[in-house]
């Protein structure tokens, strides 16, 4: 290991985030000899690399407003008790430590310090266990969507939670809490998390509920560490609750003349009963941009497409063929008379070319230039204001936004195109001003991060705050998780 | 207030559980005059009562295994700002303070200290909101189940956690994240839990959450509460999560003559996707103990009853008869296929008089002298096992176990006769290793309040144990906060 060459610039001990008593105290650098051999040692010397040999992947996520930052080092568990001796090392040394997945997240919070370690799970990327009776998966953090599709597929079982990205890991998503199109029926990361294995700062191995539905035993450790992005520990293994597959799928397009009009009828949809699989709301800008960039005919005549200001997409699905094609033709009259132009219920193909598309709006977002994009969430009732807010707000700065919905839960992704960076920051704060008055907090699913974390820490109540930063100085007195990141006062 | 006399054995400063900087620093007791007059300033004189004013009521809940404490005083607020005063002053003179909705707990958490204040939410029992279009609900901590679902129905709503009692208030529901029988399709409190308002021991006022699906914006506080018992914050608001009401159910009942086979089943009709709105199990001896005390006779032949071992009930519910028929149809086939000896569609009468009577159980094993109830909770597939264990273990102490339970979410009540407190003590810690080894928990929905506390501190990893404690000191420094509850170390 001595022989991989050492980053040039990287700095010391600088962690010093939260204040209380450090858990080591002789302060070193993730490059020194001492240090790499000491992790070489844990991991093998295969599963480290530093300085210039350290992968460019390793120093970015997916978001779009900020800049890459190599680490000073990387390193490859194969076990929680490598994920344990690292965490030690990194205590004695005091070295940021930055957990990473598969990189696909959109608020920076997998971008490491330069002074500091990433811990790459791709190594930890086993199926432990597929349960059938109690319809639960084991599986460590590297295991990507797609294994796990695959896998529960062949039991006639599903994952549901789909945040848009089939290559992202199951550890990334339980750090972010991940959202995406099916959380209106089967809810979020959050509502399948049943148990966890994670290791603390100081390198003990805490685990946490089981293939349990439910217990009423102490704290809600699994809750707490969910969506906490890698800031209070790293999550080694995680108990996912499963369910039946449901073979049968039909899609609806709808296409409204209003915004309003299309936001007003999705709280009729999800009052009626009928249980959609996804509630997608896209605008008449963003369905032009997916449907041209792939080359999507879906059927709508021009004339329709034309005086269309927004589309609702819906998907049901239903264990017999029958009962879906009778909640499709009741979604489908439904719809009408809540304003619909008309609807189309897409054959299979389209239907998963557009709602592939959907899930990949980002890309197009970014392909055509967006500078940020944003997913407040507000309750699913105020969509038509918070949209309203956020044209008028975009229109005062000069600036242009643009979007789509997970509009069953009050999820709203704008893509805000603005090139200066001052207009941009007070553009996107009145977003998120906008947002919370409604009721709304800043993310509904990607995360703070590093992205949003300047918006976080000086919109919300200093009360929530202070009790957050109490709760991460529980986990990590030395704040070696994650600096830089959430609510860390530590800048970049 | 000077008028009501004070307690006469309370002790003064020492609640001292917590180690940690103390709030403030004049210590006194609850039942000083300069106090009760504080009170008094703050909520009204008739709102509060010390000594021998206190009503008998207070110095309890419906736990089996614990003696009654009154408290030195109790106190009424009628609002969050009264709520945020009497925290501060109970900080100020390090009064213990144990919130209390209406006492229906089954674990002791709500049995104060002798040194003090029981905070009793009877006065902020208010919905202030049923919100028809983010279907959700937004309650004082005093409602009770009865209220709110008097107040969904008029909208075609449901709140749908029921843990067999109306009378129970959401307070005391969010602090024990009680459950009930429809969890198996709905989940727990936990799961409808939006958002809290809640005051901390420094009497600063916390929100989190609110009228939204999901969010991923920093630590999740509000399910941190959930299920903490007091011990955290006292909750003064919760937005809940609310359903549509389906107007049609049906209720089947089938005996087994193996209790392996009934637990053998349960897997098999959760996987079925028939998506129960309950699933219990009911065993020989406590079926013959409901239905003879309800005097019901459900239809089932002496020699079909003569041979059970035990039964489960299931019921169905959907939006539309003909599905609901269907179903019910479905399911009585599958649970033949699964070696029910017969099923019986009960009569609506019949059926609620059953399911009440289920949900009466603990007032049976009450009033047929059981010492003690458990509420295990263990994988789904781990009850057959379990129950084999308890059986064995409760044979080898020469006790005697019965029971019912939550099947479909792998809750197991257990009642538990044995008179011999140390007997009974070692009685219920094997039981609760049993659970545990299956991966399983002590309590999956009455919590652990005083009852429990001896087997969960024991019991608990040290890791777990420490880490809860360490949040618990983030929230409380002081410890006011229900001392001698959950994971405290006071006795009591």
């Amino acid at each position: 290991m001595g022989s991989e060459a050492a980053g040039s610039e990287v700095a010391g001990s600088a962690v010093g985030s939260a204040a209380g008593s450090a858990v080591g105290s002789t302060a070193g650098r993730a490059t020194d000899p001492s240090v790499l051999d000491a992790l070489a040692a844990v991991v093998g010397a295969d599963h480290v690399a530093a300085g210039a040999s350290v992968a460019e992947d390793y120093a970015h996520d997916e978001a779009l407003s900020i800049a890459a930052q190599p680490p000073a080092a990387v390193v490859r568990p194969g076990s929680t008790a490598e994920v344990a001796a690292i965490l030690r090392l990194a205590a004695e040394h005091r070295l940021p430590v930055t957990a990473r997945g598969t990189g696909t997240g959109l608020s920076g919070a997998s971008i490491p310090r330069p002074d500091g370690l990433v811990v790459s799970f791709e190594r930890m990327n086993r199926i432990l266990e597929i349960d059938t009776e109690n319809h639960v998966a084991v599986v460590q953090p590297g295991v990507t969507l797609a294994d796990l599709d695959e896998a529960t597929a062949a039991h006639g079982l599903s994952y549901p939670v789909y945040p848009g990205e089939y290559g992202a890991s199951l550890g990334g998503n339980v750090a972010t809490n991940a959202g995406g199109m099916r959380a209106v029926r089967y809810g979020v990361t959050r509502q399948q998390v049943q148990g966890l294995e994670a290791v603390l700062p100081s390198g003990e191995v805490l685990r946490t509920g089981g293939k349990l539905a439910k217990a009423s035993t102490g704290y809600d450790l699994t809750q707490l560490i969910v969506g906490s992005e890698g800031t209070l520990a790293l999550v080694t293994e995680a108990t996912l609750r499963l369910y039946p597959r449901h073979p049968h799928q039909a899609t609806v397009l709808a296409p409204f003349t209003g915004v309003d009009e299309v936001a007003a009828a999705v709280p009729r949809i999800v009052a009626s009963g009928i249980g959609p699989l996804i509630l997608e709301y896209i605008d008449a800008l963003t369905m032009g941009a997916i449907t041209h960039a792939q080359d999507l005919d879906l059927g709508v005549p021009d004339q329709v497409r034309e005086s269309a200001q927004a589309y609702l997409l819906v998907m049901l699905e239903n264990a017999t063929p029958d009962r879906l094609e009778e909640d499709t033709e009741r979604l489908g009259e439904h719809l009408v008379s809540l304003g619909a132009v008309d609807t189309y219920v897409l054959p299979g193909p389209a239907a998963r070319r557009l709602v592939d598309a959907r899930e990949k709006a980002f890309w197009t977002a970014k392909a055509i230039g967006a500078q940020d994009i944003v997913d407040v969430v507000v309750p699913r009732a105020a969509i038509p204001e918070f949209l309203r807010r956020a044209r008028e707000i975009a229109e005062r700065h000069g600036s242009f936004v643009a979007g789509c919905g997970h509009a069953g839960d009050g999820n709203v992704h704008l893509s805000v195109f603005e090139t200066d960076p001052d207009v941009r920051y007070r553009l996107l704060r009145e977003l998120f001003e906008a947002g919370m008055k409604l009721g709304g907090l800043i993310s509904g699913e990607h995360g703070v991060g590093r992205t949003k974390k300047r918006y976080f820490t000086e919109l919300t109540d200093p009360v929530t705050l202070d009790l957050m930063r109490r709760i991460k100085q529980a986990f990590d007195p030395a704040g070696i998780l994650n600096p830089g990141v959430l609510l860390d006062p530590v800048s970049g």
